[in-house]
């Protein structure tokens, strides 16, 4: 590479206005964008170490406001208005009107069953037998593996590790808590000691790969369905028959009848969420309140439970097993960010519980919505209305 | 719902900075949160119908930039710089890195192999036989069908219809090709004007939902990754083992064991992707140019292969075959998206493909990164550096 | 290997009773099993060449009958009696009461939707466009390339051929029908002619591999519940609610319930079939009839589809995309497995969609009995009065 | 149904040479099918009480030996002879030149990481803070639910419970060891007396079900894969790059660039096996020794891995995850499959996981001849020498 196509950089104070307005230069004669809106920004980049490198301004995303919606969890209690960070027209629209029904249904009952962040090295041994043993090895010393891990770190707490063997190979998935941090790079940390801590005290030569794929991180996974990355969190509700047929034009047999036709295309696609449409409500909130844009791929997958009760009434229920949130650490400090979780009261510590209640109240608003709409016929006409539909 | 805590609405001119402060105002009193910075923008909101409803500002996403990257490609040629919106430390460095690899190599070659957009609506019959010989009737009739779904639009072909059989139901998905447009709209209202065809033509009475969740629409599926939604899209290079061994301290055999390691992981995982971390870059791209946010769920499976080489040297290549992706409609032209697009040459019509090749690029510079990072035991040391570690 | 461990062979004539004598006595003397019931079996051996080599003897299954069950197909029409080859105890009663339930609801209704047999090999190129271009010529010669297939069969019809890229790899999935055979062998034969031809006749030099794991054969695929590997059929009843609750002593709405239940775990499992034991019923009946005895494994893939009617009845019904079946060829001309083809009708050419239809009837009845047995409770007393229950 | 068309039966003695003559005239009088050979056995049917249900007579499938086969296992060393009752031709060959080759290269290691049998019922409750909080109660009351447990049996023995949360239901799945017996029916009275001992002392009201489908029982699932329902078994060599030069006519490169080909395919196809064809062996094998004939469904699941070695040797493993087998109970005990049980010195108590190895290798084996037929163009040759090709 020539030295005139290097992105300018700073080796001191790389997170400055002059620094962005220095390559915002450059590439305009790289590329010809002027980039005039991208560095029209009103954040101070100086609270942007550890968000980003090579810093040349702003995307600027417009956040709807959907709700209220009345969540009756553990933590999240009340009518809360929630912040959708979007581009697809009818989106927010559609959320807001599942909320409706909730409210109308006396609110959706949230629970947070579990949570755990994982980092997943793999052993490499001679042979099978040397994996095996390792493995019991492994169980043996949990306690000072445990203890090597938590030494990096006054937070996470390794709670168990899942182990499995494939050939020669051991691999191993220390489950953490973590706080109300999502955690991913706690847990590399105090993994990376701990698998150090196992290489200098286990009698056999080994080496480990820090990550064998089984975490599995920014990515979906069968496992992860399984055994929860993040948080597992349930929303449940009872939709009223009455409400569903005055507000939707929904009869609460056929939306039993159609769930269940979707669930049979689900599970014949091979679908990580059997429901309409969770990465949508998701991916907005997400990015309005500073997640870490890409766990909307882990987080998406889910269960979508229902059962037509004997009265008419249908109980719906979300359950999502990997829901990745933070309400501290990564981007959840930035101005915009912060403010957006401030909303829902979920900034800082102590509130990442609630803030996952908020999401998964939020998918299931979502696909209360759009499942009544395929079936009443509304999906096309209101995109053709609020959205942009190209033709 | 009380009155007083509805969302404040205006019928005609709702997308106007006056609307937006109201209801920053309004959530205030509500919530407590100010929204200071969200209210502080500088897009002009009467760019945004089509985009949002209840508009309330903007959330500020810091742009990094990773490149330039040397790509080979059939549409993107010659070197481009990427802008990556994200909050997570590290990303566009590690990005930057696997692309100066690339460049060391002579850049990546990228190909298109196919695109569609589908729509899938699930039919319903009496029994099994009636589904079936439904199914004839749709292959017999293909070129009406397509006649009728192609009114509602001037770019979307509708180019063939898979068809499955589950018990009395017969699930139909269509498949077009969507112009510069990711399309789920286009495609969804030419397959419900088809739908209304075919109930109309078809001797036997029958009902349909628009979609049975065989589409599968923002969701990860196994028929995704068989059937593309979106670009099926391949980036290769031959990595050459002098450059892995200077820039990233990897020998290729240490890095064909880790792949191969990987690979067992992501298959007893039953992941989505077998490489390392394809989300990141998607996620960060799609937000930065207006893509659809919540595609990147789709969008992140893929296939990573590798072949060790006579020489030493390393073939990789990512196959992505869900890639959704538009230079067209959509987020695509709000101010900070369109410059971005720009920056990259891929505004407007006839761009797509270019972007996609773009897309696929970037993520094979992010997991050779990546990849190499877990080897040399960088992953941790340089999250520490630059990123947010939570202790 | 040292001689005198080697099996003894017989270049001319091996399927005698001498060579198998001669065998049996080898490994008495090696093993110290005498394998007097092994050598004790009434079946010619001069029936066996093109069945199995080193013949050593016969293994005996006991076989009972199920049923009759009255199956309303299009090709099997009336009352079967179910031959079933299996040491489980339990299993020959389970699938009688099954078939008892069927029977007083009127009989079962089955149809085959479609059938194919595949073999899939995958081209290799220079790079990804290659193996795309290849694609195209190969969609543009298909005549040719089915008129070269069709060569080497006179049943055996070359009906479209799946494409899908990977890397610099194409993966081709041709897929044929087979007349009365199952088609293993033919269509492998078959496609070996058509690869040659092709690179014979394509301009660019290609290497292949006459299976590259897509077809996918002798195990359960994702694929193959997509594409039918065999037959693809539905067996269908309305079960009703008087019948259930006085043989089954099961209520409707809790075998509704139960069934969603299941489903659930189902797809949290990953598992191949959402019903209770459609391998049972399979295997039992390939073994007794002659059918490959492993292809069980893609054959027990499946949906089990249910609805509870307005007036309390239970639709309900299963879904086999690949069942894999043969009246013609293999070991269906073996005594005693021709007897049992006999005994339902089902020898001999023109009868496949005939038997494949009484399968999958038979897995039908299995499941509602083993479903009623769980709910009602009889599940653990029944295999404590009829099988071997260790404890 | 009619009183005529009911099968015989005979309440006290209903295994006899009579009611299967009996049984067989009727058949013959409904059918048409004489049903000689069927009824021209040499087992005595008074051993088969426990293992079938209106018997009518015996199933005479051929078996062939293969071998042998050096295995240098923890339970199985020394050289085997593998008894494969089997009607598709060229399959006792095929295994045996993979033994061949392994014998060459010193034999076999093979080594049982595991083992596991299971059932998984699931409770129902009022919403999912009732499900979740019972899962608390669960692993709390461990002690006294396994002492629930283990009063129906002597071998045996709950080892650990898994548990998952959707919606308001609480999927268990009970993890036992079960001495040489497969178990399935020792593990389904145990859990339900713990169940009955959950319901009785849990504060809470609960219904459940005694198999909510996660065990998984019959069939295929990713969560077996993970979590293994049998034994897990290894089976390893180091292929010596001249022995497969010479009796396999192929390079080991081209052996390491087929199975990263074949791997993808699997991969792309969703199979349940990446290699060529673990059923077959394990359904022949599991016939000939009276294993339970469907649970190949389960067993043939597993993970080949191989890496190109410096030297050009290649080291190829099998592992599979859930391989069902018992060498006590169920099948195990009738005369032919008792035999073949004890050529391989694996009947009775201590044996089972000498058998697991033994099934372990041998799919080895298979995997080695396949994969080299494919590459080395003798695929089609063999079966249409040695097989019975349908043309």
């Amino acid at each position: 590479m020539k030295r005139e196509d290097r992105i300018p950089r700073c080796a001191n104070n790389d997170h400055t206005n002059e620094m962005a307005t220095k390559r915002r230069e450059f590439l305009q004669e790289k590329t010809g964008s002027d980039l005039k809106y991208t560095g029209d920004y009103t954040v101070d980049p100086s609270v942007l170490p550890g968000n980003v490198e090579n810093f040349i301004g702003i995307v600027q995303m417009p956040v709807g406001i959907a709700g209220p919606i009345q969540i009756n969890g553990e933590h999240a209690q009340g009518l809360f208005y929630v912040p959708l960070a979007t581009t697809e027209g009818t989106l927010v629209a559609s959320y807001s009107r599942g909320m409706r029904v909730i409210n109308e249904c006396g609110g959706v009952k949230t629970t947070v069953v579990e949570g755990f962040m994982q980092r997943a090295p793999a052993f490499i041994f001679a042979d099978a037998r040397e994996a095996r043993d390792f493995g019991q090895w492994v169980t043996d010393n949990f306690d000072s593996i445990k203890a090597a891990a938590e030494t990096t770190t006054s937070v996470g707490q390794l709670e168990h590790i899942h182990q499995w063997s494939v050939s020669k190979m051991r691999y191993l998935r220390f489950n953490y808590t973590t706080g109300d941090a999502a955690g991913q790079n706690m847990v590399g940390k105090a993994t990376l000691v701990a698998c150090e801590w196992i290489k200098a005290n286990y009698p056999v030569e080994c080496e480990y790969l820090l990550s064998g794929n089984m975490d599995t991180d920014k990515k979906h996974s069968h496992l992860n369905m399984l055994h929860s990355r993040g948080k597992r969190v349930v929303a449940e509700i009872v939709l009223k028959k009455d409400v569903l047929a005055k507000i939707m034009k929904v009869d609460t047999k056929m939306l039993a009848q159609a769930t269940t036709l979707a669930n049979t295309g689900a599970l014949m696609a091979g679908a990580a969420y059997n429901g309409p449409h969770s990465a949508n409500g998701i991916a907005s909130l997400f990015i309005a309140t500073g997640q870490d844009e890409a766990n909307v791929v882990e987080s998406h997958a889910g269960l979508l439970s229902h059962e037509l009760l004997p009265n008419g009434d249908f109980y719906l229920a979300v359950t999502l097993p990997s829901l990745i949130v933070a309400t501290y650490g990564g981007g959840t400090a930035l101005p915009t960010q912060k403010e957006c979780l401030e909303m829902l009261g979920c900034y800082g510590k102590g509130k990442v519980n609630k803030f996952a209640e908020i999401v998964a109240a939020t998918v299931l608003a979502g696909d209360i919505s759009l499942a009544c709409a395929i079936i009443a016929g509304h999906w096309v006409s209101s995109h053709d209305k609020m959205g942009r539909n190209r033709t």
